[in-house]
């Protein structure tokens, strides 16, 4: 490999973009970050991320890598990247830039992805966190929910909570993590895992939701994992709740350091 | 008074408005709450909230009254106008509506108003929260801008602290409460008296953020105060960053009840 690699630490509001990743005739982070780059006169760059992330998808712990002909001083590349950023009025913050270890590479080094849903529930719509949060009107029995996401824990066959579209050869994921928290107004789904496969964390939210709602029994979280039919899947949450919060790497490839969970 | 009086709790992102009040060419929070009650058949109405908030200030916490010709279960009311804001894509939602209590009225039975400033204090912007706080990229020590703060509670004549656009016909206004606490990157203001000034917390913020700085000594908050001299005021904060939390009403007055301070 020519140059100097880096990681990237990345905040982005996802409402204005048709996701992470480039795309013919689309706004994406990448293209906005990639256009960023060019500006530092390091010429045409592809970044790699950990995870990409559907449109109206936001995230807190993007974690990317990119390679650069020059060495740049990490909290310079940092501010040169935000400063380009800022001008072009883009939603993303580079939140740090590190020297990448010996071997890393954002999305294969990845050991464990954590992501956070937040759903608002009460009868008012949000006027303040519109585009950052589902809105769930009916009460929502946020127990029941947990007691619910608990059942399907461990390494199973997620096909009922995949994407048709999912490009992910096996549908075998290990969740390591699927806790359910109320916190006045907002209910938190805070998932963990290895890797997830296309739309897994929206389509468990959904599921979870219907039992919620009391419009499914607890038990039907198990019985529509063991089904491994999409069918039995709930309506997908949309976009809107969800954040990429963090990204871990083992051991010395951990760009940031460890960082709390 | 002809009709039935009812007390709105509303919320708002400032972001898109020119403040709360009705201007020609502006949009603005009271035409769109009009325009929502318009659509209840009730005809053009006027509504007068506890706080008139400037162009791009939020509120999670405004108070509203108006009077209507037929009487409205309070909840229905409340989803009704809520209803009409999001079909008309307003980022205003109504949290609750009451009953006024007799002789209610949202600015003149107010007897004391909160407002929070938020402040995101880290090199990076903010990607998820942009025209919601004030970035300060230097670091900002909080305990000096906190002891600066309470050298001025108490009645004054708040002249450094107030527009010269400021239409009270007194300077003078009792500071009950200005916090300034630290969370992590982020810096909140409290600020809480019966009655504020034009633009008075911004103001304020501005000066405490110089001392924040080290730009002030601790003691020129105090200093400044006595001069009464706008002059000496520091740059006024931006409206990004500033919340109307809530309103209180005297026992008897409160449409919503007592709400935790």
């Amino acid at each position: 490999m020519a140059g100097f690699r880096y990681a990237l630490h990345i905040e982005y509001d996802g409402t204005p973009y048709h996701g992470w990743q480039s795309q013919s005739g689309g706004k994406t982070v990448q293209d906005a970050i990639e256009r960023a780059i060019e500006k530092l006169k390091e010429g045409p760059h592809r970044i790699t991320c950990a995870g990409r992330t559907d449109a109206g998808v936001h995230a807190l712990g993007q974690v990317a890598h990119l390679d650069l002909a020059k060495e740049w001083r990490p909290d310079k590349l940092r501010d040169a990247l935000n400063a380009h950023l800022s001008q072009a009025g883009e939603a993303v913050a580079i939140l740090d830039a590190a020297p990448a270890p010996e071997g890393f590479d954002a999305r294969l080094s990845a050991i464990r992805r954590h992501y956070c849903y937040r759903i608002l529930n009460r009868r008012p719509p949000s006027a303040l966190n519109r585009h950052k949060v589902w809105h769930v009107a009916r009460p929502l029995d946020a127990d029941t929910m947990h007691a619910a996401a608990q059942t399907i824990l461990g390494r199973h066959d997620f096909t009922t909570f995949r994407a048709a579209a999912c490009q992910a050869k096996s549908p075998v994921r290990t969740l390591e993590r699927l806790d359910v928290t109320r916190a006045g107004e907002e209910i938190r789904i805070e998932a963990s895992a290895r890797s997830f496969l296309h739309n897994q964390v929206r389509s468990m939210v959904g599921s979870l939701v219907r039992i919620g709602l009391g419009a499914w029994p607890l038990a039907e979280m198990r019985a529509a994992l063991d089904a491994a039919d999409r069918a039995r899947c709930g309506p997908v949450a949309p976009p809107d709740g969800l954040y990429f919060m963090q990204v871990d790497y083992p051991e010395g490839k951990a760009p940031f350091g460890a960082r709390p969970s």
